[in-house]
């Protein structure tokens, strides 16, 4: 099950726009646990979890090949479940002190039984403007704009870029990143840095693809539209749609997908 | 400075192999401290640190304005410095269990003054095999095969692969993920399941860019041999240079960079 069918998306091309259906990569959280701990959430795509998680600890330097394994399973023996228990072999000598990057602080339980968005929302409450509409011309021309606005993307081929526009196409920050969480992080930090939060009525646009992290971080920018150049995860459409936001995707001139928050779109 | 011009690259295309200089991302990691405390180390293109921190703090929801910080700098007041620290006003909560992913475990002052390369690596013992070699015919196979073993990434175009290959060129296994370090982590952990580790004659191939990150991991199984259809950052280079890798970019069909592990590219 790598990807979820999404049934309602708004397809808007040659000047016109008709209702389809779509398959989006599906995006999911899995917490590694390993002698009762949880040590890592990571957002990923369900299947081969044994695998990821087996991965996961020898990058880690957790393990050092399959004889330090005794185990691994679903939590609760569901294979769709989010919580992968490990249990290592018993002289393994675990130094949590090393366990560096998307390590969970102290988390026991926190995904087990809760649905996913509810889990990782970070509560966040909706504050993204209801009134807000933007036409098709003004999104249409983001990525051109954004394209020009590049200074190295044509010249590496390795950076991802995030935008800010205003309602009328206007583009506030551009920043790119090796990362495109730091590249969204970046342009809400100009934001905070020079008190333009709450955004409003403002646009994010992606360079890339559009994940369930990347949404949650608009929100906290209150960012009521993310458009992406490429693909969102499932979990991009599923939190869009509970958070309020507007979520664009495959945004390419004047052709685009709107997988949520529908109204805010202006087809003339 | 988000580029790092690189000297030596062979460029192989129509059937010859020159020697080129090339422009990369750059890549370093950023440590964010908070009340002289670690809370994050992530991989970043320099360049707006006091953006990225700043963002990074709002969407971790440490801070909701910028009147919650008090001063964002550099560590040594060198703009390239790798540590930014964070002085908070001092009516902010701080909950640090809250802070989810990217936390630095226990870590105090991980990157000051140590080269990022060496602070980062984890102490690998390059263990890659030194006589693989592996033909220009083998490499221009690889995406193609890839591309036919994909199950669904024409259907969402939001999917990254990893793949393993042998000496030959025969897929040893594939997997998907909407995380690019989650894919590898799956190809890695079916080797690791299947004691078929070290993978000291096999190629790694993924679907998307390189990072140090995935050098790191494919260290860790013991590939000598990296090759991705797009770019690699600037760290994934020197990470290869100094692990003994051989590391190629934008392999697509019979074109190709190496960038680093020249001699195990044989150009017939």
């Amino acid at each position: 099950m790598s990807t979820c069918a999404i049934e309602y998306v708004l397809r808007y091309e040659n000047g016109s726009v008709h209702r389809k259906s779509d398959e989006l990569a599906e995006e999911e959280p899995l917490e590694i646990r390993v002698r009762g701990r949880a040590i890592s959430v990571t957002m990923r795509t369900s299947g081969h979890d044994r695998e990821l998680a087996a991965g996961f600890l020898l990058s880690e330097r957790v393990i050092n090949g399959a004889g330090d394994i005794l185990d691994i399973r679903h939590c609760d023996g569901n294979e769709y479940d989010n919580v992968m228990n490990v249990q290592l072999a018993p002289d393994v000598a675990l130094d949590w002190k090393s366990l560096t990057r998307h390590v969970f602080a102290s988390s026991s339980c926190g995904l087990c039984g809760i649905t996913s968005v509810e889990a990782v929302s970070k509560g966040f409450v909706s504050i993204v403007d209801e009134s807000l509409k933007i036409g098709i011309a003004v999104l249409s021309a983001l990525p051109q704009a954004m394209r020009h606005a590049q200074e190295t993307f044509d010249r590496t081929g390795g950076l991802h870029a995030a935008a800010i526009f205003d309602a009328d196409g206007k583009m506030v920050v551009l920043r790119e990143d090796v990362g495109r969480h730091n590249a969204v992080d970046k342009v809400l930090g100009y934001a905070l840095l020079n008190n333009l939060l709450p955004l409003k009525k403002h646009i994010l646009l992606l360079s890339g693809r559009c994940s369930f992290e990347i949404m949650q971080k608009a929100l906290a920018g209150g960012l009521p539209v993310v458009a992406a150049v490429s693909a969102p995860s499932s979990l991009a459409v599923s939190f869009a749609a509970e958070s309020g936001q507007t979520l664009i995707g495959f945004l390419r001139g004047d052709r685009m997908n709107v997988y949520a928050g529908f109204d805010r779109v202006r087809f003339e």
